[in-house]
């Protein structure tokens, strides 16, 4: 597992402010929910504050760097290639940062869209991207506290308000955030 | 093709009053559309008259329905049965009212959700059923007004109506109305 303030360094010199600190809230919300639900604080750690660490580019590098990795150019990420950050984050935090757990990978794989049957260690840091105290949207205080109640539910809504919010902005929406959606809210009704 | 008055004879014994109304007022706009954009003046009002014509059944009798019909029953439908009417009702319409045309029953199939490269038929019925004149809500009148200039530019508005209404009222959210709406987002780009 790599050092704190070795990532910490290096994020600080690749990552603008504004992205830096929201890694570091999203690290201090993790450890919280990490807490509540019994899952290893240094993977929380870890994992939260990578998860973004592949935002060191912008739109066209990150569809450089998804060519260079062999990723699929599906239309909807070509058309928005932030979607490619988790999957190349994981890339990074284990040829750069040296992380070899494979759910400290999953989880920064796939927080921005979540999958049906997250992990624990998944479910916090998607949640914590969304919640950190720097978040400020209709809802984001509810959403906090049902984090800490029931992550599945919480993993609902958020996803809820996600694709609402791009649907209405006229954004690319991309299937697999739909799929996270329709997997949790069926387990809701169960 | 059946005839007009038989049509509306048996919708009207087997609808309630209120979708009976919704079909002749989708009939009235599907023709407009239908003269504006040079599509069969009888194809476009017998799909829009035909597009509901499942809903005679409630949920659990389309869940029926679909079963005896062989149709796949994925968990999202079989949350949302009301999702299964546009295939039972291009059923129906071939069965039991006698349409023979691929377009016409097409039309009725997909008016749901919609689908990529949809025929200008389908688009004519998947507009009309969404902007008919006793529809009321934020942005109709807009809606209305681009589905006579560009149709591929309102189906696209009009799904991201949908689903961003679904996704914040907690509704179930079924998959290829999002593959509609990033088709038409993905033609709109070009």
């Amino acid at each position: 597992m790599p050092d704190r303030e070795e990532i910490i360094a290096k994020l600080r010199a690749t990552l603008d402010p504004e992205r830096f600190e929201h890694s570091l809230r999203s690290e201090k919300i993790a450890l919280a929910l990490a807490k509540k639900y019994h899952v290893d604080q240094q993977s929380a750690a870890t994992a939260a504050l990578l998860h973004d660490c592949a935002r060191r580019w912008d739109r066209p590098g990150l569809l450089k760097q998804a060519r260079q990795l062999g990723l699929t150019i599906d239309p909807i990420r070509k058309l928005e290639p932030k979607l490619f950050h988790g999957e190349i984050g994981a890339w990074l935090a284990r040829h750069e940062f040296g992380v070899r757990s494979a759910d400290i990978l999953a989880a920064i794989a796939n927080h921005t869209t979540g999958r049906p049957k997250m992990s624990k260690l998944e479910k916090v840091i998607y949640l914590a991207d969304h919640i950190e105290e720097g978040r400020d949207f209709a809802g984001v205080g509810k959403l906090r506290k049902l984090a800490f109640k029931d992550m599945d539910r919480a993993i609902f809504e958020s996803t809820s308000a996600v694709i609402g919010w791009l649907a209405q902005k006229g954004l690319p929406l991309y299937l697999p955030s739909v799929e996270t959606r329709n997997y949790y809210l069926l387990a809701l009704d169960k």
